[in-house]
């Protein structure tokens, strides 16, 4: 049977919810006929407006944390949508963790998410050490992280949700090989450490199949006006290369504006893909080629692998490490096939 | 007096946190030599492993619920970041509850308020009718609304930290008026339908008090793509208004790039503003003109009005009310003074 809410009442009894709240606290500033009405529909509906806190006094809210560094909000809002709209699908409450430069480091949120008793956790594979995930194993927090690969999973009682950011690059590397292109560069990305590294170790092990080395790991810098800056500096005196492989929208653009302002035209004297899709790479001109992931799936079926873990942890025992998908998107910023 | 940390001790003992963990709780797999200097350390330290548990049941966590669209994530990750970072230093607790179309509604969103008994809210004022800031504050939860100004502001107890759109607009229109431009535009944005509201009614009060009627609100369409096929197919026919306000950076990139599709030049035939700054207005060419807020410090300020209420609400009590500046930002798309 339905619970019945507040709302059930209001529309019984035909006035605002307000007004329902007013009655049921007694207030004097409701005309009596009106109050009348109210307790009807209350009683004929058989609403209990203290039975919520009597309720949860007795039965457990089940709360997931959701940790995730603040830089990234902007970049994971589908992600978290997704892992967002599950957790109310199924009625848990979600504590919001953050961590940022400066105020709350990653040992302040362990500690306080220890202390808050949660039932789980979502973590956001981008600044955890496999220590600190230990730590939180070893407090027995069922944990799902999501984004990358854990490199090496030491502990027991995770899931993880990910892109295989390592065979990403690896098979990309390998299809531009296969045009005969060699010059290849991969812009550093200080936001995600480890897709960083998982997409490098992808482009290193392309190169390495064919016995050359990778040299152009190369670092602009953090924001799209220095890595702006930095290239319309740098073009004065270099070409680019053949391929240009940035993580995030802003180094592409950044690349993509001074490429147009130093007469370099593309996708002909020099191409650029971006990992991680965005509608931005869609407003440019030329429109920015990437990859696409299904972000929000990836927050749902994140969120949905804790819940089962919460409630019965041995049927999805085997079935904790979940790959997710991609295509490429080809736009205009590269050469079609 | 600091309180002692599982930090502190694995520094003491000059062992990781997993170690200090395994130790208390009796893993064996820790060598004997490093338990005993475990032990050791958490002695001379006086670490009770077991006081942050005794302590919280009895001593109140305070929580404090954000309510957002989930929309909006992307663009108020600033706001959001400042709002976590006030939290944090006060050490309070952060529910996270969205609104999204289908699955949470915000009748689902106050009820799950209710329910969870928390200390405060933050409200983002998107979508948020009168009614239900009434409910919540019959149920006497202190709030702070966090974006525009509350219209019609009936309820006692509500903080609110905002932009006055309504002024902006309107002293916006009145410059470009004594440029002698009143052929203008102001482009509809459907996910913030209270700072719309404010922005009409601005450009409507310049318009009017000049003894003229503004009829050029209008609706392109909510994403960028589907403005954008609008805009090129409206071109074939129309030519753009002398002055087009878009309140984000997506609607203002699309009228952008249907300009230069159809050969209008920005800013001499035609200037644009988008009212939200961004950075990608900075890496569109021409760079897009905006306003700037300090959104990072509306999160930051909002939370910390919040805290101060919940601690001496008489303290505030004449001071709930706080208003955020703002400042033109002159790029390429319009012409300078």
């Amino acid at each position: 049977m339905k619970r019945i809410t507040i709302y059930d009442v209001a529309k019984e009894a035909d006035v605002s919810l307000a007004t329902v709240s007013r009655v049921i606290n007694d207030s004097n500033v409701v005309r009596e006929d009106t109050r009348i009405r109210v307790q009807e529909a209350i009683e004929k509906l058989g609403y209990k407006p203290n039975a919520i806190a009597q309720g949860l006094a007795l039965s457990k809210t089940t709360t997931i944390s959701i940790v995730m560094s603040e830089k990234l909000f902007a970049y994971n809002a589908k992600i978290l949508n997704g892992l967002m709209d599950v957790a109310k699908i199924y009625n848990y409450n979600i504590m919001l963790h953050t961590t940022s430069k400066g105020i709350s480091k990653m040992q302040d949120v362990i500690e306080s998410i220890i202390k808050s008793r949660v039932d789980g956790v979502i973590l956001f594979n981008d600044n955890f050490s496999e220590e600190e995930l230990e730590v939180l194993h070893l407090y027995q927090i069922p944990m799902v992280v999501v984004g990358s690969k854990i490199e090496d999973k030491k502990v027991g009682n995770v899931g993880n949700v990910y892109v295989d950011f390592e065979k990403l690059a690896y098979e990309l590397v390998n299809e531009y090989f296969e045009k005969g292109i060699t010059d290849i560069s991969l812009v550093e990305d200080k936001l995600n450490l480890s897709m960083m590294s998982q997409l490098r170790h992808g482009v290193e092990r392309a190169f390495k199949e064919k016995g050359m080395e990778f040299k152009k790991y190369v670092s602009y810098d953090e924001t799209y006006r220095s890595s702006y800056d930095f290239l319309s500096e740098y073009f004065k005196t270099h070409k680019p290369s053949e391929l240009v492989i940035t993580f995030r929208d802003s180094q592409a653009i950044a690349f993509l504006n001074a490429c147009n302002e130093a007469h370099y035209q593309i996708p002909q004297d020099t191409q650029v893909i971006s990992i991680l899709d965005d509608k931005y790479l869609r407003m440019m001109r030329p429109t920015i080629s990437s990859f696409n992931f299904p972000d929000y799936d990836m927050g749902a079926i994140a969120m949905r692998l804790l819940t089962k873990m919460l409630v019965n942890d041995d049927e999805v025992k085997d079935n904790k490490d979940i790959e997710i998908g991609y295509t490429f998107i080809q736009r205009q910023t590269t050469q079609p096939e």
